[in-house]
């Protein structure tokens, strides 16, 4: 849709409401609602779930800059791409030789694997993980691929509620859990101001471009896929190593 | 591969070493062992929780000759291709008019549906289904679209399995389940001859194009892999309806 489609009178008008309904998908169905994140916030996880949590979350953020590439595939807009582009440096990382706050989220993630004490090699090589996180993850780069533009950039609205999750997490974790420390967190650390501001972003890309009830609910609908992807990821380390504790053939089993 | 690329002494003599892995493959991780199958094998789940179960099986089946259609969007061979077409209309039928027999598998899975007590519109409108089941099912139409031709047809093999699954779950439902009858499950009738005869296809297909170890490798991660995508089914419905109970928003609920 081109921009001069755009009435920003009736944009900034429905934008408002479109805005709330989005918080209100966030509100209801965000994973910080999810009893595996309960429990990990209330300090009720071994430290063999908590590894289990973030083997398999390694692979979301794993697939998270490629669901950012194929998003830029699909911009043709160059300002566009360009902002977009921030997203996978901010995961992919600049090239070697900085410090640890300069690397990309991915290598911040493996530094927090290998803290809980899992194998670098055993992380990438993903052969531990829950074929339904690989279905849930998989799905939602195939949702930036296969839909509407709007609706991709939608999807990526659930950044509008992380850091109330990050801040709970990292909260818990350094109270409740004598192997994590704050070294082994701060991947969190740059997300707080990244997530903000791809938030942001996208948020206002969203209100400027939904401009029919249709579209708006288009939108909405995107989002609620998005937080489904987050939740059925707890649901499947909630079944696999809390209760009733079934991992499937081949995934990660826990020292304890 | 053209078919003169083949070495038939070869491939007879490594064949049966192949058969042997794939059928090992379904004696350790085909969903006939999976903890919800015992359940319901062993007559104690609640009409609710088969609801569920049918309910969210409908999703994989209606899927089923999309997956196939797209199996066929990529077989060049005409008479590979007809061949393969059968499979297609044993799911989704021929024109109206006929008898419940000469149904589609897809409208005698909603006779069970229906029969179960659950609204034709609601089962077809998917609006119940679990997120994890189509991320799972998504997946694997997914698979046959993007993987090379072997492995999309290797995936199909779970059905070398599926006569021992059906015949337990057919005489477990009649024995155990008084809200069944022999009425509801004719789906399961067709499939007992429908089948064998994709299998067998499909495997002397595998066998015959299989001619390295790496292929042979490739084809037995293809069903490893569909394996995964039933058993993940399962885990959903185990997680949701049995223990901890816990379906996701918008799931269906059932009423025990």
């Amino acid at each position: 849709m081109a921009v001069t489609d755009i009435d920003p009178e009736n944009a900034s008008k429905t934008g408002t409401d479109l805005e709330a309904r989005l918080r209100q998908i966030g509100a209801e169905r965000y994973h910080d609602k999810h009893p595996f994140h309960a429990l990990m916030r209330d300090g009720r996880l071994t430290k063999g779930q908590v590894q289990a949590w973030a083997l398999n979350r390694y692979y979301y953020q794993s697939r998270i800059p490629i669901k950012d590439s194929v998003m830029m595939s699909r911009l043709i807009d160059a300002d566009l791409r360009r902002i977009w582009s921030q997203r996978v440096v901010d995961h992919d990382g600049l090239p070697e030789g900085g410090t640890r706050e300069g690397q990309g989220g991915l290598k911040k993630w493996l530094h927090l694997c290998e803290g809980l004490g899992l194998e670098r090699d055993y992380v990438i090589s993903e052969a531990g993980v829950l074929p339904a996180t690989k279905f849930a993850v998989d799905a939602y780069v195939n949702f930036v691929r296969d839909k509407p533009l709007l609706e991709a950039i939608a999807s990526s609205l659930t950044e509008l509620f992380s850091p109330g999750i990050i801040r709970e997490r990292v909260t818990a974790m350094l109270a409740q859990y004598d192997f994590v420390d704050e070294d082994m967190l701060i991947y969190f650390k740059g997300r707080m101001t990244q997530a903000p501001r791809d938030a942001d972003f996208a948020l206002d890309y969203v209100v400027r471009h939904a401009i029919t009830p249709e579209l708006e609910d288009s939108v909405c609908q995107a989002l609620v896929f998005k937080t489904n992807v987050l939740w059925a990821q707890l649901d499947a380390l909630y079944f696999a190593y809390v209760e009733p504790r079934l991992p499937p053939p081949d995934a990660f089993v826990p020292e304890d």
